[in-house]
């Protein structure tokens, strides 16, 4: 249907150029880890004509030409609005006087009140019970550090990307243009920005460097919570008159296997600050009577999670943790992704285990309880915070010798998660999905002569790069070497593997993407249980031959007879 | 278990008698789109006992004696309460003297303040990027219509019933009973219904043509927003003492490619205001500083919604939209299919983006990513309707042409989407579920002896034709053509396909659900490296042959020696 | 990965020791239907080192070692605090002086005002339509007995395991230590508990035996819903001045047919209070005018709800059922798993079916819709209990005689619900997943020589027995029989299947979980349209024959001709 005759045309005489020019890039891509050059080109080529008579790809031109502020680069220096232009220092005014906080708004020539900084990468996690997880990480943790500030704070954040990819960072406690200053921060660069801490409350980061890898980065690790204290006393606080004995900030968070997993939101594990059941192997303590007071986040960031504490009615739960929101009572909080709550409540009078857990109980199952035992001999006052657990490099490395399973969402995993699709050999056809900047699946086994359909499941087919889910596939190694052009939304395209032997590929403008063909002739078997095997091939063989020679002998016996006969 | 030694006999007996009667409706349904007569035999026959040594049958008949009320059909003509009962006048009254609002109840021969009309049909919709869904339509797009009425107001609601099937409506902002006005509208029928407008706030209408069909006809596209504007102000109004300068009425929706994802709850799509990244392509633009309000609602109709907008602490957000309900602050409104809110904020004194975005990320890749461009050159006050887009006949037929995708949950849509699967040759049974209003899956490639088992996945199995979710399977072309009798919920049949070709297939309560099955031999190819080509055969053949003349001509030649050795 | 060689060596001395002991074993087990022998066996072996050098393993033990309080077996008789320890009684009383409720704590010696007592165990419950429920129950029912209490009571809540298994409680409305006192209660066993019922709300009370077993228990049906009736009246109340006319307590729920369903959050059925579609089949009944009250609890345990009443808005809802977190109107109510609300209305003066339904389409289809009719007629007050329904021996042997259809989620159900997996022929190698206490696929055919390998997907795998998710094989029946070694999370086992047969096995620390494989020699088929049968072989064959005795024919001749011509 999309393949009209004009396409194939444009597309065959394109592939014939792709293919060196491609490998030429590739070289980039591989040791550079970003190939804007190549998504640069296919921008190009759109504006040239390739595929402008698909729909989306007019589509597309046109939003390009229409909206220039929304897709054009971001420039090369963030803008310095040290002073705000003299048209907008009237809303500036206006917010001052209201009876309502201020937007976060500050020149960034401001003082700052605090310094917070962190760095963004691709790599790996431990998450506990054997499992490593290779993805994106913060300050190389997931979930990243716990920032915490209080109300009426002038924040200066800082953003260091260590990674070879463009990261970037989206701040839920900013009521404030950020996308501009911290949205798109290339491999090796560092950005700064000040805000006013303005409504308190429990907030999500996470990186956001644009277009397509906002939902990437976050699905897979790149996030943390930031806190902003506020000046009003939370309620239980008013009541005891006294401080919490125990603060915990905790974090829960869904990990993926693999993009097709991560879109369809369903994780394989769901846990606490990182930590696969990590306080049920090591429970936070309380001492009976303790004020307990509970900084809620669900980064999600698919599912929605039903926080509950065994044991435990709230006194007060506050809606984002804004102290205005208060609820009493209570046996759960309910939390989208991103959503957030204060839960206070007083360590009843009994000691014991009190199980916190997520009442979603798959996620529970999956990874979403802990311990909060009450102890006579619990040492409090006590911060836990929801720092995802760092580790050494030489632990990491046992990790990895030691490992159960390597959850690895842009390429293949252990085995068990990602278990090689074998195409019956019936199947003239087998389609590869290329969703969640993942191809699905990841490994696959075929028979010489069986076609590769790729088809580009994801949506937000705009942009370049990394900031695109345009994808392509390019054989980096294999019997033979080749490349389809980008895909948009919806798009695909064929190839059929004759040669047998391993092919690896990626996706140009996402080199972590990787996956694996390999192309099996048919085992030659004629003897043993197996299916495959021709056993009356055999029979017919014996018996087809047992006849001729009965024939021969028969036709030679006669012969004789006759001759003898004469 | 459940096809007793009787029901084999009746049901054997049926197939007899059904096969050319149902044949014979057929050409009723196909023209008509409507099979009440069908379905009414089908209850006629449950009356009479078919099936009835079932237990769901027989709850089903217990059910139809003891509430007739429930379950008997809408009278042709909808009742017209011009006055209610005498014995509700006090009702009325007692509700006209509290303190909260009265029901929505007026006689129906009150003088309206707004009038308003929708039109429900089966049709396309185009949802931008390439792809063309074909589901149900209100006012032939997806959403629907945005209606926005004062509280207080009398509405004269009016539907139209353009399709071919019946359809009917469900008004969330309607305190009264509606089931009984608009519930059951006939194809071609036209209803009307008047209401008050009592409790402000952001609702759903959707249709609801009752039973089965109202999970159905709400999960395949026929819903709306409607608003009550309430006469109390809401806060951000009073503290800033004007009216919104940026009004978005925000409808966030799922697009199914089957019945199986719908009644599981996977989209393919999940969009704002009915276009797929709509908003991306075409930002909305607010100047600095200007004062927004968001109604939002999340239609679903599975998926919980966390909407949040990157750059934004909402100043207040008001559940389900009315203004009592008021929380301060918070970076996202959590939404279950059908809530909603109203947010307010001001756009901070910074231009550039702020993505509104599901912050349920597998959602935002999906679809629901949008921009608001902070713009010192907007025009404002502007308001965004949640009207899906509408197209004329000439465009939608362009963009039939040019589609990359179509998405047609009942039938079979792209081969991409619906990717027809191939039975392997190994397996002697496969199934077919039928879910959702559709059958799964949609096109099956089997082998000439293969039975198929269809089984009733649908659970809401009582009331007949679109109500119920009672199926069946009639072939209505192919190389033999069958029926099966009608399934209620997990009843299953099954029969055994031996010709070979191509049999299309439908459900007679549900016309417009179809599918397929290809009967294809295993295809004779003596060449090639497929895997089904017997080359040891080819071996096997020519050794065969070699071997036979080799004896021959030995035999001949011992003949002639021997011959001429007399 | 896993699988060193030291641990090859050890497991292969293991097998040869266990199978024996296993076997032995086994007999305790399917008698007493308790494993905790085999359990402690296993933990023992980890202490000694067996598999300690895997990373999880070595985790296990020292989270053993590091947290004894958690990890402990409770005592066998249960603690008697009939007055608090000394340094508690300072706690109680600030509690007591507070301005907010105490927390539930009160010495077991107290006298109770209400006595409550709920049956746990192992058993079947009738959904309707057809179909049979086989997991856990509460009462004999699921969901079990509605329990109702005033705010201030003390309550005596006894729990009696009339099962084979471990089994416990926790009760939400409990603000005070429930796990030491009703968490692991052995089969047979009976245990009570006292507590005030301090803050008045709607709350799930469930199975939680503790560890793994809390979710798999409340997964797959003990579940239950307490109303704490609060001194203060509800808004509504105060409004109208009377009691409600029409109180229904609502419990939505899940049912799930496999542990993997029910990781992943897939119901087969969503319902109200046990009954699929059980109030379409008796509606319940309310007058025109009638002051409603919904005590709404969702259970979940995984999915969402959306609670909307058609033609209805609230008047008043409470938010987790306590009169203080009032809200003013609104069209639906979301609650996560174990969320809940009081939901108050009037009945509009107009006569007809109001739906009540679960506004995610998937889970109404799937089963949550009822009806409130509007009768004049209707008979109120009445109250609607949330128990699911009991019904006789013998009605519950007609069910299953009749039965269209039998869910169990840890063992094959009907053959349309755990379709049996066929194994292409061309697989050496299938994977069976351990997920949820149960396998999956259930049922599994292969040919002989196929190898399987068993992974265990479970990841709480801490603790013995029922309270774990340590999972193994132990082949009961089947032309040979073998056992496995237990599997922590990630860990997987294969063995290989050489010998045609039905292989029946189950986990030993859960002997409920049982499932089939059934190994089958290639079918000797030569005739028929089967895509197996070699038709051209045949042709061949004859081809040959014809050819051979051609020439034959021909050679005899020829010898004939020349010998004549001699």
């Amino acid at each position: 249907m999309k393949h009209g005759a004009a396409r194939r045309f444009v597309v065959g005489t394109l592939m014939r150029v792709w293919v060196p020019s491609l490998t030429a890039l590739l070289s980039i891509c591989v040791i550079g880890w970003a190939c804007e050059a190549c998504n640069k080109a296919y921008a190009q080529q759109l504006r040239e004509g390739f595929g402008s008579n698909t729909l989306g790809n007019k589509e597309l031109l046109l939003a390009m030409q229409r909206s220039q502020v929304a897709f054009a680069p971001t420039p090369a220096s963030a803008p310095s609005p040290a002073s705000p232009p003299a048209e907008f220092a009237e809303v500036i005014k206006r917010d001052m006087r209201l009876p309502i906080p201020p937007t976060s708004y500050v020149p960034q020539t401001a003082r700052p009140d605090k310094r917070v900084k962190i760095e963004l990468s691709e790599g790996e996690a431990y998450l506990g019970k054997g499992v490593i997880f290779k993805g994106f990480t913060t300050s190389d943790a997931v979930p990243g550090p716990t920032i915490i500030v209080n109300e009426g704070d002038i924040v200066e954040f800082t953003v260091v990307n260590k990674g070879a990819i463009p990261h970037g960072v989206s701040i839920h406690a900013t009521y404030s243009q950020t996308s501009r200053y911290l949205g798109k921060i290339g491999a090796g660069e560092t950005r700064s920005f000040l805000f006013r801490a303005t409504y308190p409350g429990v907030y999500m980061y996470h990186c956001a460097p644009g277009g397509h890898a906002i939902p990437m980065h976050v699905l897979f690790g790149q996030y943390g919570m930031m806190v902003i204290l506020p000046k009003q006393k939370y309620k239980l606080e008013q009541i005891l008159g006294k401080k919490p004995d125990v603060e915990i900030y905790l974090l829960q968070h869904e990990i993926y296997a693999s993009g097709k997993d991560a879109i369809e939101g369903n994780p394989l594990y769901v846990m606490f600050n990182g930590r696969l059941f990590g306080y049920v192997e090591q429970p936070i303590k309380a001492k009976p009577g303790d004020y307990v007071r509970i900084y809620y986040l669900n980064v999600g960031p698919n599912r929605v999670s039903t926080f509950h504490l065994v044991g435990i009615v709230w006194d007060f739960a506050y809606w984002q943790g804004h102290p205005d929101n208060v609820w009493v009572g209570g046996q759960t909080v309910t939390s989208g992704p991103s959503d957030s709550w204060v839960i206070e409540f007083r360590v009843p009078p009994d000691e014991g285990p009190y199980l916190m857990v997520d009442h979603a109980m798959g996620h529970a199952a999956r990874g979403a309880i802990g311990i909060l035992q009450c102890d006579r001999n619990a040492k409090t006052p006590v911060t836990i915070l929801a720092d995802g657990p760092r580790y050494s490099e030489a632990e990491m490395k046992t990790f990895r010798q030691q490992a159960a399973r390597i959850v690895a969402p842009f390429e293949p995993g252990s085995p068990d998660v990602d278990v090689p699709v074998v195409v019956p050999p019936h199947e003239k056809e087998a389609i590869v999905r290329i969703i969640g900047n993942s191809y699905y699946p990841k490994v696959l086994e075929v028979r010489p002569g069986t076609t590769i359909k790729w088809v580009n499941e994801d949506v937000f087919t705009y942009l370049e790069g990394e900031y695109s889910g345009i994808h392509n596939v390019l054989v980096t190694e294999g019997p033979e070497t080749f490349s389809s052009p980008m895909l948009g939304h919806a798009e695909s395209w064929s190839y059929t593997l004759t040669k047998p032997g391993e092919y690896s590929y990626m996706c140009t403008p996402h080199p972590y993407m990787r996956a694996k063909i390999i192309v099996r002739e048919k085992p030659v078997t004629l003897t043993g249980t197996s299916p495959r095997t021709p056993w009356w091939a055999i029979t017919l063989l014996l018996a087809g031959a047992v006849l001729v020679f009965g024939i021969a002998w028969y036709a030679r016996r006669m012969t004789a007879h006759r001759a003898r006969s004469h």
